[in-house]
């Protein structure tokens, strides 16, 4: 039987996994044999596989909405089963828990503290090579969920892994690539609005990707008139440059790909 | 943390986000900390990009099974940012919250009201121009699920947009067109039982579409013997006329899209 | 409105029926109704239409890890609207719903009580010919979550439908075939390591898939190195033999499908 504990904690799922398989049924299970009455909200599971910056921006754009007390479960993690560290990351108001690849480097930028999840009674008695997210992440969210300290899992560590920066900052461009491609086929870019000294893009900017260069700015996606079928910028929600096409997918039209680099002109 | 409310209606969502973005994850950690403890149910994320007219009948065909008092969040806006207007409608059993583009107009065609939204503190600190569903329409959801009377969160309004009508019935034929693809590769047609003055095809009916004309009708799908690969016609699960394929896509191997003009000869 | 059940057992759902329609929607919201408060939980909306072996495993491997007492509704239903059954097994901690096609034959191979489902005034009032997961199955399942018996929904049965065996076992080989593509392209065959005397494969062992013959094993996916774009096989966390390329789709690399037999020579 779910008894529902009106105190738990939220537990949110980020995973490559996709929604075809047994694997994100099974997590949950886990968490609802383990945790009973902790709310469950999917983020996403269709990162792209083994896509960790992608995941990353996802992570980060989706985390912060959440009541204080929420962890944030994640897991892509193409090194399953090989010396990788399992981690669990503090910071003021969440948790986060997954493979210490540099996933939670975006949404948790400074840790309060990182724990090395260690063997224990609240692992999975038989811990798979194969799956981790069901036979030790998803138990320490559970664990997490109920109470049991951080410093129980794992043991305190320095030095969680980080992403490697992709956006390199000159006065006269700024350098980066795409990071995401968004449902839409809005290919976003590492180039944020902190990064441009006004908070703005100048008058006469340009942006590089591949072949194309990019003169047009857009406040909002119907702003651009349908008959154009040109590429423009706009800065997304979470203010990061975006290339977008109206009612288009940039990516098809245009032939980005994650991993592509960008630079911005800035005149 | 969050707090089960036993009271709290249920909110749905149905967008053309995806799953693979932040976007429907960001959504519900606003309703998530506005409303704590209001069930949230995914209708549906993968209404073809701003394909209103889908997820018109993807919401017809859903909302009407949930409880009394649920509040129906939908978002597929490809105008968002400009200056379409957001709304709530209220109807004898349900709330509607989203854009004011005709989404709502086959699940509730004679609303009792209907709200314009109006800035309000309810609503996100800043509102981006791109992302409504979490600025705008997330956070009246909640506020409604919390108690919150849409007179506070809009002015009444007595004009919102309705789709254009589809279908066309005369003594002879029915015209419409294809309404929505479904996951099975099914055609839904515009054309209604109710279209049809006796509610079913009369014995000498004639169906068609693009190349195709279709003689015969099924009552379900396995009584078509596989062996014959020849398109046949169904009453879906709400009356709508589909076209269909034994075990197989109608839609791909009919070469079948969304808009596409049909014509249903009664004799 | 919902009120919370603190007591109510979970209900999970599996079915092809994809996420981009009002299927599943309505399905949810016809529990939400009926056994309010009862906590729903997706497994998969996304396996292959009408793949029923593929839908068993995906079963096998989500359901064990839910709580005692969970409903599992399971709809993957090519027959709908023909003779074929609707049933509720039950096994020591678990309620199975759906049509007897063989769904359960792998989660519940040895059922404790079988019950064909009735006309009764549990179900929906009219019963369509084309979607008795909204109209029976969800209704039952919601009947079960609140205490009904299935002795009040059914009537007892004892020749469930059983899927066809698809492994033989000899001295010298196993021969089974390809019964699910995972999301990562991992094509996960019958042959269990229970099939083996050892419980591990000779060391000499090969596979024979199509043309391939794969004759290197790996204990984790990360084990092989990234330049070898070579096949291998791998005890999956369900104990199958799985065929996978590292950071690649083995099933789109070798052209594998489901149903696809093959052969494992012992040495």
């Amino acid at each position: 039987m779910s008894s529902a504990n009106p105190k738990s904690p939220i537990i949110t799922l980020l995973t490559d996994f996709g929604t075809s398989d047994y694997y994100v049924g099974a997590m949950k299970g886990v968490i609802m044999s383990r945790a009973p009455g902790a709310p469950i909200v999917d983020i996403s599971h269709e990162i792209a596989p083994q896509a960790v910056l992608s995941a990353a921006y996802v992570l980060l754009g989706a985390h912060r909405e959440f009541p204080d007390g929420t962890i944030h479960l994640a897991v892509v993690d193409p090194g399953v089963g090989s010396s990788r560290r399992g981690i669990i990351l503090r910071v003021d108001r969440y948790f986060f828990v997954g493979p210490d690849n540099g996933l939670f480097s975006l949404a948790a930028p400074a840790p309060v503290t990182v724990y090395e999840i260690q063997p224990s009674a609240y692992l999975a008695e038989s811990v798979s090579n194969t799956f981790h997210g069901r036979d030790v992440f998803a138990p320490v969210a559970a664990a997490l969920a109920v109470g049991v300290r951080p410093e129980d899992l794992g043991s305190a560590i320095t030095d969680p892994r980080r992403l490697p920066q992709i956006t390199q900052v000159s006065n006269s461009e700024v350098q980066s690539q795409v990071m995401h491609i968004d449902r839409f086929g809005n290919a976003v870019t590492g180039i944020e609005r902190r990064h441009l000294t006004s908070g703005k893009l100048p008058p006469s900017f340009g942006l590089r990707v591949g072949a194309n260069l990019i003169e047009v700015q857009k406040r909002f996606y119907a702003e651009e008139p349908l008959v154009l079928r040109r590429p423009f910028v706009i800065w997304g929600s979470l203010d990061f440059l975006e290339i977008s096409i109206a009612q288009g997918s940039a990516a098809d039209e245009l032939g980005l790909s994650r991993g592509q680099p960008v630079t911005l002109k800035l005149g």
